[in-house]
C-alpha cells in the first residue's frame, strides 16, 4: 500500500480530504498541529476522524506560530469577525505562513516514512482570500519541495494532493457523505467550545451552515446556541 | 532601515551571515530553533553572536524536527559520523526537510514584522550534500515564498539572501574576519559538550578546523581536548 501523509485540521475539508485519500488506497499517516489555537476542540475532533477513517497513524506536532502573532486565530489580542467574508480582503483569520509551515513538516515526515504524497484540503473557492490556498501557490511549493530533500535528489517524485480545491462547500459535503464521513465529528467553527459546540455565528460557521444548504445534506454540526 | 530576518544557528557560518546583513546597513531580527539538538551550546553561541554583533532582537522558537526522527542530529540511534565527508554521499545528519521548515518560520515572522529580506547562510561548497542548500532550492523556495503570503499579495518583494553560497569554508572565515565577527563565540561541532568546547573529531570539526588553515586565520575554536 502506498503512503500518505494527510494534513488533518479536524475540520470538513481535511476530513473530507482523508476519506478521498483512503477511497484512492492510500495509507493515511495524519498529521496535526498544536499551534497556539484559542480551544483544542478541533485536536480532539481529528483524533475521532483519524480514528473513525481508519488512518494508520495520527501525530500531533506542536509549533509555535503563536510566537509570531499577527493572526486572529492565533492572537488575543485580534478580535475574530462575525460580519461574513468579503470579496477581494485577505480575512484576519490568515495565519501568516501557516500553510507553508505546515505543508514543511508533512514533507518532513513523508520523507522519513518514504512516502511520495501529501494531501492538504486547501480550498481556492469559499477562501478565496488566503494566499496559501491558490494552485499557484501549491504548484510552486511542489516544485521547491522536489529540490528541498534527499528523496527527491535519490528520484522520488513528490505529489502534492488537493482534491478539494476548485470545489464548493456544498460539493465538498457531498463528496465526503458519499464517502461515508461522519461531519458531526468534525469542527468548523473559530470559536468553538471545550466540548466542540460551534458558535453559529463566526464567518467559518456560516460557510459551513450554507454549504450544507446548497448540499441538500441534513447539518449534523452541534451549536452552543 | 531596513528589516531582515537572518536564521542564526550559533556556528560559524551563521554568524558570519548576521555580520553581512548588519554591514549592509540591515536591522537583524535573528532567528534561532530548539530543535531536537543533542545539545544546547549552538543555541547559547547564538544568543552570544546576536549580542555581540548588535542583533535588534533574538528570538528561539522550538520545534519538534525530532518526533519524525530521520538523522543523526536528532535520533539518537543514529551515529554522528566521524569518518569524513563522502564525495556525492547526503550525509546521515541531513536533517528531513531542515531548511524549508526554518526558512518557513523566517517567512511567518518577516510577514507579521513587514521585512522583505531573509538570510540564510547555506553553503553549496563544503556541505554539497545537502539538497537544501543548493542555489535551485532556495530559488524555488523564493518562488513559492512570493505565493505563499498576505504581504506577497499586496506587492512585497521577498527575497531570501545566501551570501555565502558559493564561497569556501576558509573565504568565510577571511569575511566574517573582516567584518569583526569572534569567532570563539560560535559553535560547530556535531557533538560539542555542555559548555560548548568542540570534539575535534567530526566532521563538522574537521572541516571547520581547515577552514581556518585555508584562510590563514587562528583557529579560536575551544575543544575539549
Amino acid at each position: 500500500m502506498k503512503k500518505a501523509v494527510i494534513l488533518l485540521s479536524g475540520g470538513l475539508d481535511s476530513a473530507t480530504c482523508l476519506a478521498i485519500a483512503k477511497s484512492q488506497g492510500y495509507e493515511a499517516y495524519c498529521l496535526s498541529f498544536d499551534y497556539g489555537q484559542r480551544h483544542n476542540a478541533e485536536l480532539a475532533a481529528a483524533a475521532r476522524v483519524a480514528k473513525t477513517l481508519g488512518a494508520a497513524e495520527h501525530r500531533v506536532v506542536k509549533i509555535d506560530l503563536a510566537a509570531f502573532g499577527g493572526s486572529a486565530l492565533t492572537d488575543a489580542n485580534i478580535p475574530v469577525p462575525t460580519d461574513g467574508v468579503q470579496g477581494n480582503v485577505i480575512p484576519v483569520t490568515y495565519v501568516p505562513a501557516r500553510n507553508t509551515v505546515m505543508l514543511s513538516y508533512a514533507l518532513a515526515w513523508s520523507e522519513v516514512l518514504g512516502a511520495d504524497d501529501i494531501f492538504i484540503g486547501v480550498n481556492a473557492v469559499d477562501y478565496s482570500g488566503y494566499p496559501d490556498c491558490r494552485p499557484e501557490f501549491i504548484s510552486a511549493y511542489q516544485v521547491m519541495a522536489r529540490l528541498a530533500t534527499k528523496a527527491g535528489v535519490e528520484g522520488a517524485s513528490l505529489h502534492i494532493h488537493t482534491p478539494l480545491i476548485f470545489l464548493s462547500k456544498g460539493q465538498i459535503i457531498q463528496k465526503g457523505t458519499a464517502l461515508g464521513v461522519d461531519y458531526g465529528q468534525t469542527v468548523t467553527c473559530y470559536k468553538a467550545d471545550s466540548e466542540g459546540r460551534a458558535c453559529g455565528e463566526c464567518d467559518a460557521c456560516r460557510l459551513r451552515r450554507a454549504g450544507f444548504e446548497a448540499a441538500g445534506v441534513t447539518d449534523p454540526t452541534r451549536y452552543a446556541r
